[in-house]
């Protein structure tokens, strides 16, 4: 599929920006955007840019929606051809981590349905590619969710959001925490995504999170033959620019859904 | 010191070996011990076995200490010089994790106390190291914790632990969860500490960990200019094989410690 072909370029390209920068990030402009946990460094923005000015030059009638300035408004037409673009996801691991979890996410819509997205991983140079109807992929090799069962042998992604939602998050997700065999908090939901997609975690969860965090990871997760809904367990719809999601290997799906309260 | 030249010449050999055998851990053969989150792979015991014989050959008469079979008790004398060993924390984290979050620790003891201390992260190649009295770096660079002055500025390194101890870790760290600007979930005790002694994170909290797991990470934060006690703020006694565990970069852990129930 030619769009996949294209987010796969625009990654490899990222993901290597974004290395470089990160190996001498001590010299990043960092701003805060609503509070001092919410932040943007320079590389977000020239990332976006990157990613902008080449679905421009190759697809000019299509929409954008991102994360950065400018682009955090879905397009009218819910069937336009539409880009969904997160230039790094994991921002905070970006500017702190002493290993470096943080990805670019990039999904294309159309017809109301997003058609393809990719996952970045610029450290390790993972890429990770799904088109819909054609299975996913890491590095080219096909990818299936893990085949774990129990919920005390599975692995939890929680992401535990920005602290006005904490309280939410400790209620609902406390029983999580206790009933997964293991739990982690890598702070970015493409990570999350991913590693449900490559069979690496068996579920994920969030209490709200935007369309550039999850476009791509969704339909990796589904194209790897994982489950995805909202924590009531009904339908994720693409119109909500903001959704709250949980996301496993299917296999776990009813199980981990009867412990969110 | 040469106790922690030798640390740093063994996490030098152990971090390349490691990464060479994630690099193909589909061949690597894995265990349970207590459960089944509680893993052994064939990597951790040959990385203990490559420290052990480098310790016998160098220093014939010291004691041992090491997460793994037979090496579980501390040396009848305190006082004796004593190795602490945990060849790979974060075993999960190798066996599963898409970005790998583990790392190896070597502690070295004499006269009751750490006496030089050392992390090697596999992955990235990164080496910390500490010797009391003479401070930390990371790759030959001296590092200091940061200097945070706030939770809610804050990022924290929380342990979940294993499945028995979830209700604990939900019960008393869900203010700490609600509190700190961020929080993240490693799922191991290295990566927590180094973190906070390279002023990556500012806290790492743990409801009981083993000597092993913290002896080198603990004096890396010591000497990185942090505050080391236990959950109640008493000193961390290093005659207990098991401890809980708070750890700060010190302008923070007397409001650190109020947030813990």
């Amino acid at each position: 599929m030619y769009e996949r072909d294209f987010i796969e370029k625009q990654l490899s390209i990222t993901s290597k920006y974004i290395k470089t920068r990160y190996s001498d990030r001590s010299g990043v402009a960092v701003s805060s955007k609503r509070d001092i946990n919410d932040m943007l460094t320079e590389v977000d923005s020239a990332v976006q840019g990157m990613i902008v000015e080449a679905i421009r030059e190759e697809f000019p009638d299509d929409a954008i929606v991102g994360e950065e300035s400018g682009f955090d408004h879905l397009p009218e037409d819910p069937r336009q051809r539409c880009w969904v673009i997160d230039p790094i996801d994991g921002t905070q691991n970006f500017v702190r981590g002493l290993l470096p979890v943080f990805g670019t996410s990039i999904g294309f819509m159309a017809d109301g349905d997003m058609k393809a997205g990719g996952i970045g991983l610029p450290i390790t140079g993972d890429v990770l590619l799904a088109a819909r109807g054609q299975g996913a992929t890491r590095n080219g090799v096909p990818i299936r969710v893990a085949p774990t069962d129990s919920l005390m042998a599975s692995r939890l992604e929680l992401d535990v959001s920005y602290q006005a939602h904490r309280p939410e998050v400790v209620k609902r997700f406390g029983g999580l925490i206790c009933d997964f065999g293991q739990v982690r908090v890598a702070g970015a939901a493409t990570i999350g995504l991913a590693a449900v997609a490559c069979g690496e975690a068996d579920a994920y969860v969030h209490v709200g999170l935007k369309l550039w965090d999850h476009s791509a990871g969704i339909l990796l997760v589904e194209e790897a033959g994982g489950t995805v809904s909202r924590l009531d367990g009904s339908p994720v719809l693409l119109s909500n620019l903001t959704t709250d999601l949980a996301v496993s290997n299917g296999a776990i799906h009813a199980e981990m859904l009867r412990a969110i309260l």
